[in-house]
């Protein structure tokens, strides 16, 4: 009814980003999070749990647990806490493989519907980006510069489980742009000083598939990619603020792309 | 060149909840958030620098402060450290005067677009409802239930500033209730399981002055609110993840109410 030191050290190591590299694992905590992961057909390689807090929704997920043959250690609140940085804790956390992020192996030439997230280095928003972007049927997220990296525990949290339904590549603008070039790929850019509308977005996704590319909150997009956009649209707000939160605006773009391929596909 | 250990206790104490309520002051920091606070006209009461961090846009901020008659004290890099919460601070704090959260006074019967949040726990997810409700200009954002305190150095963070633009009451149900009822008010409620479009909302909207409410988002708005809403508003989305995050949610919806106010007034 415990782990042994190595075998904790093995998993707290999970933790830090170096840890989950080096082992291929990564950690997702809570009965909300494990249930998502059941549901997207995304097992965990183990579960660990701590008897003295675990509720009725978390000891259904154990039994699932035991159905699929997945090895469930229970171990006393002191070991839990140190697999943990929850305020809260539910009393299980899962290990998980990491998927591929090969960009090649995960990109599939019939996608239409791309994200890129350009140094967006804050794991709230990262988070927040990859739920929207399940939530509205993007095919693909792409992760490049220095953007957070999606399977640290704040990150995992914040998308509230889309991470275990997303497919996310983690690569560089160089091999981004001949796969664009190579497909036909057309660039929507936001750009806070941008004069496009969301018409014209629109347009550009009607025509072929397309990336829609958010960058970093304090600095925008890169001229790099600013320079290959097809459009720079910018959503209207009043001049009281400066901008809009970066996930916030990401999520009111591809809400209206999801939007509008809904209205073309009904008639 | 520095405070003395009274007075850096004073300011010290306003990073916590209790230290704020009983000095009525709240503290900001960094370039961006004075910024915002100078162009909102709410200039702090007392800048706290330190000298051996800040930088060309810091040092604008404060000869505006001097301008202003503002008290500048210059602080040794270990006094500043304890006055920030931030990983890598930029040499700049305000103190500010916590304005008034009374509904009462802050109300204003010529207000048509008003902003509830409900149980909003998260600071991250109060923030940026916070800066949404600033760009998308709504008149009056009011806090109910378990809703994060909107001048913890975290909200303040999230809003980017739009705090010092916002009129933000906090205050009960039962009060707000009172509201709705004497000025007829007609409540949107969203509603992950609710049956009504967006078009619906904006019809409501469009009748007459209106109050966009959010709740918690584990649970949603409690039953009372839904009960007493004109719609039950949800966004459509794919069911791979089980809702949006609450403060995207509020943002698409208060997007869609902002737009829909601009083509009728070019009407």
């Amino acid at each position: 009814l415990a782990l042994s030191k190595a075998e904790l050290k093995d998993i707290q190591i999970l933790l830090s980003k170096k840890g989950r590299k080096e082992h291929g694992l990564f950690l997702a905590e809570g009965v909300r999070l494990l249930e998502e992961a059941f549901r997207h057909k995304f097992p965990p390689q183990q579960l660990i749990i701590c008897e003295d807090v675990i509720n009725d929704r978390g000891k259904a997920l154990v039994s699932r647990g035991y159905d699929l043959k997945i090895p469930v250690t229970a171990v006393p609140a002191k070991q839990f806490e140190s697999l943990t940085d929850t305020e809260n804790p539910q009393g299980l956390v899962g290990v998980f493989r990491l998927p591929s992020s090969c960009l090649d192996k995960l990109f599939h030439p019939n996608y239409r519907k791309l994200l890129v997230c350009e140094d967006i280095s804050d794991p709230g928003n990262l988070g927040t980006l990859i739920r929207s972007a399940v939530a509205f049927e993007f095919d693909l997220i792409i992760l490049i510069g220095t953007t957070a990296e999606p399977f640290s525990p704040k990150v995992v949290r914040s998308t509230a489980g889309a991470v275990f339904g997303a497919k996310i590549a983690q690569t560089t603008w160089v091999e981004v742009k001949e796969l664009i070039h190579h497909f036909r790929i057309g660039i929507i850019g936001t750009d806070i000083h941008g004069v496009d509308s969301m018409r014209k977005m629109i347009t550009v996704a009607s025509k072929g598939p397309f990336m829609l590319a958010i960058g970093s909150e304090s600095r925008g997009l890169t001229t790099e990619i600013l320079d290959q956009s097809k459009v720079r649209v910018h959503i209207d707000h009043s001049e009281n603020v400066e901008s809009l939160n970066a996930a916030v605006a990401g999520s009111i773009l591809m809400r209206e792309l999801y939007e509008s391929e809904r209205k073309r596909e009904k008639r």
